[in-house]
């Protein structure tokens, strides 16, 4: 038997997909971490990505280990689950963020999801429609594009303000809306700027939607993680003046992002997204999907509701040492400006000032060479929308983190441009 | 703060969600069991859909249970594993499925997906494209005819023969194609006809799909629950006549489909799928959609090496007996007629001759007076394309199975036309 060729079969690469996934930072950390030089006898140093659960300081309670045991060994959640999630599941995240809230979430407000990347996945889904546009933060996080682009929902960007502390520029938001418009989505605390909004910034957001008729995602993903002086809150509690979907997940705050468990929450005390139809083509397309694994689901309650306190006050107080390490190292080094201190979620968003290296000419240049010559990976700010930045993430082992600082330093004097 | 409206926001349900979503199995079992009989003191019977895990009698094997528990404490699987899943799970399903292959499938073959939910999402999501089309079988399983709807792929549909043993119409298949035909999917054992194909059969879908220019999609989630005379034999076996893409999950043959471990593997030894780009679009898929969790993925090596064979064994004893209680008391039944006596996974088709009873006039009518008067669930055969069949599973503790037909029986008694 003859063996086929492509040619003969006819077959196809799906062009809308490759591009999709080109531009998430997945695909781009895969770049880099090819670029590696293999004979450097260093440890890598993962500066790109907000995963710190490779790191002991960061292990996860065992709080949440036993309730997945507990919930494996009972047999009781080894059958599928309802497409929308099982209900003690439902109800345990309904009160978790009804703590924070000004009216009562139901159970069913809330769908599972196989982590928050599901819930972006679903959300955009249910939003995309001929000519219909969405409006993504810049700087943000590029499976909202990856997605968007997927689903032919044309994205349409507005700024995130680095003098006002990356606030968003609702003014921009204001030009950009027009009929089409079906959402905004904001991502607070930050990815990929580290800042967290005020209550009033939040309540300004509200209102634009509601002037503009559109609904608000927030995409809450690093909720609570907040170490500054703002505090956390969360976009539901303005629910009253807008409709809001919330999406969460306890990948960041118990720092197991590979346990795939997240949520959308329809935050809509109005019945807005109920009585237009969007929660039952929410629940459609959760139909036709597939559902985070029962015992995840049922340990769901024992991890909400027992895990200590003192468990995330450790993981704050690293974090809050590992950014002012950050926010520190980072002026000792001329090539890179770092505009805000960061006071939440993982990462902070640094210029790069080209004028002062020899022969680097752009952010993915630098983010390669970096990774050749230094074994760190940072991540290109092309990829979360803003060219010849930098996305860094401090959420590792602070001795690791200077260690990393370090080399990029040396990195930069021996760049540097000769006066 | 007045209260906005659907009309003043403009947000609309998505049509085409909402449509998929209504074919699917969930989707018309969740309206039958909204038609149970509240007062009715008896349990429900559920013969509707292929989940046994909650029947003690079909206890997934503890290997499985400890596998997780262990990759859980070992603290090494928090991370987000690499969107392809990790590499010893890879290479773990590869070994696997190499035990039945006449060549050896490589780690890189194999992509792991959310349950075959996703790994069928997937697969139609890379081949979709405007004005393709893909043969899907009839009867089947509707989640294939609910994605491509979804993604605008045109579904086909060729006969399956039931006077033939539920084998595929092979003529039928060569008058649907066209050359915008990407594939043809084959469900093997079968869903929902619980027919197992001979080498014989296979090779001439192979070779026809050879013909044609096509590509088949093996469905093997009952791979190995066979208890007829037939033994399985996995598609893949002829991927130097055709590449195959088979679908799989530990879901059934381990009985834990809430678990949603599954996989796609590429059975393609002349490299057709490599070189004509649908491996980088099957990458590019699963890089813009989330993963199964990683201490799962962890596990699997554990789960597919450890397992004893005497666990497979008792399950496919009972799925045994109980095809044959199924068989035996479906004869006894004069409204329903049932041509092939099941061999392998987990339901078989009868028909449903309306001729026999008084008042009720479709199988739809048929399903939602029996939950109704009956408390059993059975699927409607429209479901699966099959108008005025029903899928009945025998998939339970085989004394339940047994009160679950003798209920349809005094259903029919209560019913019969009279003559």
């Amino acid at each position: 038997m003859e063996s086929g060729t492509a040619e003969k079969w006819g077959f196809r690469a799906n062009e809308i997909l490759n591009s999709a996934s080109a531009v998430t930072v997945r695909g781009v950390l895969y770049t880099l971490l090819g670029n590696l030089n293999q004979d450097d006898p260093r440890p890598v140093i993962p500066l790109g990505h907000g995963d710190p659960s490779a790191f002991p300081c960061f292990r996860t309670t065992t709080v949440a280990v036993d309730a997945i045991v507990d919930a494996l060994q009972s047999a009781k959640y080894n059958s599928y689950a309802p497409t929308v999630g099982i209900l003690p599941a439902r109800r345990a995240i309904a009160d978790y963020l009804n703590r924070d809230l000004p009216f009562k979430l139901s159970p069913d407000d809330v769908y599972l999801t196989v982590g928050c990347t599901q819930a972006i996945e679903v959300v955009l889904t249910v939003l995309a429609r001929p000519g219909a546009n969405i409006l993504l933060p810049r700087p943000g996080f590029p499976n909202y594009e990856a997605r968007a682009q997927y689903d032919h929902l044309e994205a349409r960007h507005f700024d995130l303000l680095p003098d006002k502390g990356w606030e968003v520029d609702l003014d921009g938001v204001e030009a950009l809306a027009d009929k089409n418009t079906v959402a905004m989505v904001i991502i607070n605390p930050g990815n990929p700027c580290g800042n967290v909004y005020t209550y009033q910034h939040l309540q300004r957001i509200a209102e634009t939607a509601r002037k503009l008729g559109i609904m608000v995602i927030a995409d809450e993903v690093y909720d609570h993680l907040t170490y500054g002086k703002t505090p956390f809150v969360p976009m539901g509690v303005f629910g009253s003046i807008v409709p809001v979907l919330t999406l969460g997940s306890i990948s960041k705050r118990w720092i197991v992002p590979g346990w795939r468990l997240g949520w959308i929450v329809t935050n809509d005390p109005n019945g807005v997204l109920q009585n237009s139809g969007i929660v039952d083509s929410i629940k459609a397309c959760l139909n036709i999907s597939s559902d985070p694994p029962t015992f995840i689901q049922g340990a769901l309650p024992q991890i909400l509701e027992k895990t200590k306190e003192d468990f995330f006050s450790k993981t704050i107080e690293i974090l809050r040492e590992a950014a002012d390490i950050c926010y520190d190292k980072i002026n000792e080094i001329p090539c890179i400006t770092c505009p805000n201190k960061p006071e939440g979620s993982m990462f902070t968003m640094v210029k790069l000032n080209l004028s002062t290296l020899e022969g680097i000419n752009s952010d993915m240049e630098f983010s390669l060479k970096l990774a050749k010559e230094e074994s760190v990976i940072v991540l290109p700010g092309e990829t979360v929308g803003l060219k010849n930045w930098l996305r860094i993430t401090f959420a590792i082992e602070p001795s690791t983190l200077e260690e990393g600082l370090g080399r990029i330093k040396a990195f930069y004097e021996r760049h540097a441009k000769k006066q």
